[in-house]
């Protein structure tokens, strides 16, 4: 299946960028917790369009409907719903797109699969439009970890070739551009306008960090929380890799380099180092969970590209016009960070049974 | 679950280092297929132990023994089990690791999540001997895409910091040291040796390609070829990074440079370049699938390490002596082209029904 | 997960009986089907509420809005997604029972579960309400079946005592009250209002056969048509048992009474009986694949009962107000067929797989 | 999955009648748990079939050899694995059955679906033989259980027309013949015996009660306890109805009749009657959890019967020879309380979570 994700909570995403609605289910969440919508809304718009100069003028509410699971501000046990209407669509910029798949697109891909009979009007189910419903689901299990003192935060390591320097820490948060050092970030922020005035675009990498999740979360094999994780963020359009820890970097060192050496600090179990990204074995050690996830440029530019015509089968160029961000990790931020909190809510969600 | 993968096949692998017997259970294989035993020992033997001077002296035959669901060497449309009975064992190597977890392993891990009532003996769920069965699955997939025309080859892309040069391509497979270049293939053989010789360890990255894998498999969202490929590459002991196509390379490009050109090939549709790794919004365009897994160094090391007694809750030093790899990358090539397989085939075996 | 069925499509249920409201996601259709929306009202509303005297006077238009996965009437490869706004509801009319649970009810069963969290207004989750969106996936998969040929039919077997005669066939579905014996279908109909007049209710079994669909459908063990047709249907509420073919009846057989003979009728394979119900070994045989579903009396009476107060824990005594049901049955046929249809297109679509 | 059972607890069986053995995978228990091998025995001795006159004189010690999950006599948090060679097949009674179908076995049906690839030999994946793993994963879950204070009993209700009388209680355990009245015990033993010596065979029905089973456990919709139990009963060949409580009697019954009042008892909250068999909405109100299952009548007769050539597409008679149960019956309580013991252990195991 596509469109769920989870074994101990059940997420269920749906909807195509311009059908009536996308909206999202969550099953598996206990009755009773505390919802906080003004919360979930301030989450949300961190990866809501229209923003700012860097990112694509579409601008909507996004502001989600709760159908069920939630009531006077508690979850009641019952599968939470939620939709966002579709409301500011203007599929003609798509029209001339029907036969020219745009390169580095789902376009092609797509017409394959469902033999040009998906609704790919706005990119359809590919449209990163459907990560508002993967943020309402992980705004919420965001606050639910919160609630256990658990929590996720994120940067950008870098935009295009502009990297940022200095350590990852809580307070990123309150920045509108989260990078560490504001020197990087203010250098990736004119890359972006810079690409966009020339009609091209950028990617970059996110990091995400969870904090203050205990040791012995997740699994052996398929169970471990790199899988659980890399399945989910793979999930939001345009990501092309993941690295947990050291991650790649980790290849080139020695054993002796790349093992954390243990330690007590005051009773507890720490590590010297942070090699592991928090997690050996498939499971967490008690350390911060750190990942990177890399984000390819945004495949939509104005610049003319060469193409196909899948009518004619014959060559074709082509010139996108529409709407589209010249960047869009500033907003993948958030995607990131529900993607993880989704992922740590169910490993934990499991937890509960394997010691009981 | 740990254990099982999978959406149209089921994959369930079970089994602990020193327990009687690892082994495997492979669900959902249609009847009347060939499966060739000896093609699939000869796969086997690419990741078994105690080959050469680099890998550990643990030497077992590791010849899986069919329980189930093959007969006359044809699949009967039952569950296709298999087991490998461990008769190797050295328990006695591990007894005084018992409280002391090795830095960069399960042992602390495991210890929190089981709360001390795992068998962790030679690594018990951890070890990287589960990935046997994962191979005996990964085999049998092997062929049967094999009879469809797809095929699964992988390389050493790097050791430490030596990196290999050149294309991947399909004659790869008949060498005992898989890089294109040779010379490169000479010094990362050296630069194992060495590391050996000091008692550390190295890592490296995979890389592995499908072949021949048509256009139209995967899906959006969660269902797309790079989590279904990365929840299973992730479930490989000492994997901590992935990537796909330009991978972490492409989020330094533009979006004019990364996206691939489609054009037709005698009628064929290709790409000029093949940034994306032959995935498209999940789905796959036709070209070769490609990604490189990024291995830790083997964490069980001669060197001595800093460390805790979990016991006395004190600090403490650890010398590791029984039998292990310097370096898994060589040994690793067939498990993650086991992976790739047995999610390829799951994905393909998910096509019959979109398209019906 | 509770709310979610299906191997190879997935339905997702949501909402409570006074939540916004109810709806279901679908995922795993195929791109390019016909869905008639005419059709499948008609279909909804031989469960609707408040169509006769014998049913509840709520009455709501229950039209299912579809958001997303259909297109111009077709499918287009994404989930189909639709909900139905909960207009009509009196929830003043369960204020009163918030500590005293109905007997033959969710609601001290809830209480315990969700320790008093739930959303029980309407019965919450439990509502028969929950059946609509049930009745919308059904109503689309029975659409899609009869594409194939395949068709759902189903009857009143009995109300209460009263019981029908003679054998079911299609033209049934002409009949505003489904029962073989008009005779019957008339006196079951004054038991209903008999009942009602005396504040009380009444139960039934419904039969429903499943013919054109071909042999070779289903598995051994869990994947048996019984096991996978069984447990949807005990999802409605209010069922208490399930019988395939002679089912109980068989148990009173001798081998050579049950067993249906093979024999050639014009080259194609039948069986001189039917007392499998079209299952053999958890697989379709090509016969009439009937079952029968006991459906217990409306828990919700007029009459005065003995209950308890859950928050002075004491004993207590009920009237039930509100709108009921004097007996579930005659709408139950559509929820009936529903699960039917869901369940055979799920074994049908899996199909695809195993003879690839 | 035909083959996969469970939510939070993941069973897998395996193997064909006649295979080098049949086995299964139990993933999902706790680490450190006591498993008693010799109660495991006791209790798979109750379904092994050559104990007496009346069951099948095929004799096999089918002791389970565990291959993981288990040392020490403890569960160590891995998958539990076991298996059973397969010794005593003897092919060549099943040698001319290849063509011509039995009536009331899957061979035609499994010939389909697998056209005529298939391992049938001795029923193959459909043999009685298959629930011999699911008494293994039964038996461990009853110990589980037990350790909780919740036990499984059952008994036989009927055998083909004759009834036992009296209600089930614990010590029914302890009889050879599991009937409260021993007049009809002894019925039923005759009847089995008539049938046999006339080459016939008998159907029957078995009772199953789940005692300790505190109230909350199930959920709405398809994560009712009915729905989990029904699907795992009917995975044991044979099976054609089910019913929880009243079940088809309840549709008799009057919503006065029917609803069990609740009252104090003590402080603890009860039902007057039982007719619902323990379950409201799905959810275990805290009363014995009952449920009946019909058996049809073995198909294995030795009567010549009707059949037909599937390689001369002819009509064919048919004697079937080899070893046969004259009624399963019997064996089957084992295998019933096995599957009730699962479902029950599953769903226990997923209220850890629900509750958090």
């Amino acid at each position: 299946m596509n469109n769920t994700y989870g074994e101990n909570i059940k997420l269920t995403i749906f909807g195509q960028s311009h059908s009536e609605a996308i909206g999202m289910t969550l099953e598996g969440i206990p009755a009773g917790l505390d919802i906080d919508e003004t919360e979930l809304m301030r989450f949300m718009e961190r990866r809501a369009p229209g923003r700012n100069s860097y990112s694509t003028p579409r601008f909507e509410a996004d502001r989600p409907e709760f159908l069920s699971g939630i009531k006077d501000g508690k979850t009641c046990g019952g599968p939470i719903s939620a939709i966002i209407r579709n409301t500011n669509t203007r599929p003609s910029d798509y029209a001339k797109l029907k036969n020219v798949p745009r390169p580095g697109h789902a376009d092609y891909t797509a017409f394959v699969k469902y033999g040009g009979k998906a609704d790919m009007s706005g990119g359809g189910q590919f449209s990163g439009r459907l990560t508002a419903p993967m943020c309402i689901a992980g705004g919420i299990c965001k606050q639910l970890l919160e609630a256990k003192h658990i929590s996720i935060i994120s940067r950008i390591c870098s935009i295009g070739v502009v990297e940022d320097e200095g350590e990852l820490s809580e307070d990123i948060s309150e920045k509108a551009f989260p990078t560490v050092s504001d020197t990087a970030g203010q250098m990736m922020q004119e890359a972006i306008l810079k690409a966009k005035a020339e009609g091209d675009s950028l990617g970059g990498v996110i990091e995400c960090t969870v904090l203050g999740l205990g040791a012995g979360i997740g699994g052996p094999l398929f169970g471990g929380m790199e899988s659980r994780i890399s399945s989910i963020v793979f999930g939001i359009p345009a990501v092309k890799g993941i690295e947990f820890g050291a991650g790649f970097g980790a290849s080139k060192l020695r054993g002796s380099e790349n093992n954390d050496a243990f330690y007590y600090d005051n009773g507890i179990v720490r590590t010297r180092t942070n090699n592991a990204g928090g997690i050996l074995g498939g499971i967490t050690d008690g350390m911060p969970l750190t990942f990177r996830a890399a984000f390819k440029p945004t495949p939509s530019i104005a610049k003319e590209q060469e193409s196909i015509d899948l009518e004619t089968r014959t060559g074709a160029t082509l010139k996108i016009e529409g709407r589209h961000d010249p960047c869009i990790v500033p907003r993948a931020l958030a995607c990131v960070e529900a993607a993880a909190a989704i992922a740590v809510y169910d490993a934990l969600a499991g937890e509960a049974n394997d010691r009981k």
